[in-house]
């Protein structure tokens, strides 16, 4: 079954809209940094390994995906690679949809490299994988190969959830839309030629930060084959009855991503951030479903 | 002393305006991938460094810089990211600045996580770092002020070389300019307030590449202040003569990158691998040179 169809069926599965950021800073919590160790790069990889695998244990039946950013993990080198196929492996076991959110993009013999690494199988293989349009469409060409070959998914940048997300995604280009809402025209003409499953979705989603919440409706329109991963709420400042744009009629279509609002910094044991991080992801699916029920 | 002012003593020092593009390919030669451990990622890590370690060893003296392609690192799974620092371990002992293409981006508490994995002390770290800037400028801040407190570089992509590279970047904009060029005048007029060493060069700057000859003097006129990293020439098709606009009129300013032109796929032994890339780089270097004694 293809990505977007494994994911909707797992919405449905567990009746939740959210996907975890396993965002492992440096300043979040003493149980994945260790003060006394924070040196000692291979020691703080395994803490963060142990508490978002107590997390993901804990929490999976409320939650639709897992969305690790690479960032924290390269930050703790070689090791730190290692520690990301370990909390992969973790919710590959859960069957816990994984989206890697490693925002790559190169010319298309290096994106080959790429998507090689984090969309066949091995030790980092994702189920869907992030990726930026800065050098076009052709540059993505590899990373669509593959996600079509394997049944896996990419979520392009359109608009991110940072304050100075427009700075070029908003400059208005030649014809009137902005270089966001050009962007997406290309991805839906691209996807035209893509296998479609259930609802029409294609392997071809995109990134649209729920800061923006004006332009969710409108790209949920203009994007009508891709599903939309919808970061910026909680740290980021979006409400989460913001992203009920995001989904389409059946309330499908679209993940919410939480990270920071679903970490308890202040847990002292990893059976305490476990619960609460569980907790959290229950609120929050619900206020999502409710604002989505609200709606229809 | 600064990235910039650095990597122009050395251009000075050896004479030499290439940068030996590292990009382990799979499908490279034996030497570095062999077939029979095709599955062993390990060996094949081993065999890229002890192939790297030999080219760099031989031909550092020919070489301005290296770039390591994390690509094709990352491919290879955690023990990859081992690989890379290894390889970047070689270039650091022979005092060979280091360029990671990695073109990283993302939102700006994330982009810090980046930029400690590569642009302050630690296995990864190298002298520059490739960025990409369709988050908007505000993202690009903490590569920024790592480059600027650790005295090293950032290359932000502009106009990149890939054939479809124009889909996004030659969309003309508001005002007129296209979108590289856009990006260029934020990159200059964000360069005013940064650190400037000889020649005005600061720590921001960009990829242009050698396959738009007609857009490297217009780019290098509104990058006054950005070292251009310039890629493109050999296996995708431009000449090294057409990249003599990216430099100054001092020869500085620019480093012209190669990766397979100088890698020979035929080679059965490092020490003839090792021989013909430093051959290779010798007679680049040497076009180059020509390309802008002709000029002067």
């Amino acid at each position: 079954m293809d990505f977007a169809d494994r994911l909707h069926q797992r919405i449905r599965d567990v009746g939740s809209r959210v996907c975890l950021g396993i965002d492992p800073r440096p300043d979040a919590s003493p149980l994945t940094h260790p003060e006394r160790h924070e040196h000692d790069r291979r020691r703080v990889a395994d803490a963060v390994v142990d508490a978002y695998e107590a997390i993901l244990r804990r929490a999976h039946g409320r939650l639709a995906c897992c969305k690790p950013q690479s960032a924290f993990f390269e930050a703790l080198g070689p090791e730190g690679m290692g520690a990301l196929a370990r909390v992969m492996a973790v919710a590959r076991e859960l069957e816990l949809p994984i989206i890697l959110d490693a925002k790559r993009g190169d010319i298309a013999s290096t994106a080959e490299a790429y998507a090689r690494a984090y969309l066949t199988d091995g030790p980092l293989a994702a189920d869907a994988l992030t990726v930026n349009p800065y050098l076009g469409i052709e540059a993505l060409e590899p990373f669509i190969e593959a996600a079509e070959a394997g049944g896996r998914g990419l979520f392009v940048l359109v608009r991110t959830s940072n304050p100075g997300s427009g700075d070029l995604q908003d400059l208005h280009v030649e014809g009137g839309p902005t270089l966001h809402e050009a962007l997406a025209d290309r991805l839906t003409a691209r996807a035209a030629n893509l296998r479609a499953g259930d609802g029409g979705y294609t392997a071809l989603g995109a990134v649209v930060g729920a800061t923006h919440p004006e332009a969710l409706a409108g790209l949920r329109r203009r994007l009508p084959g891709s599903v939309l991963l919808v970061p910026g709420i909680g740290a980021q400042g979006a409400r989460p009855e913001a992203v009920a744009p995001a989904f389409d009629r059946h309330g499908l279509g679209a993940v919410v991503n939480a990270s920071r609002s679903l970490f308890d910094r202040e847990a002292t044991s990893l059976e305490r951030l476990a619960d609460r991080a569980s907790e959290a992801a229950g609120r929050l699916r619900d206020r999502i479903n409710l604002a989505l029920s609200a709606r229809a």
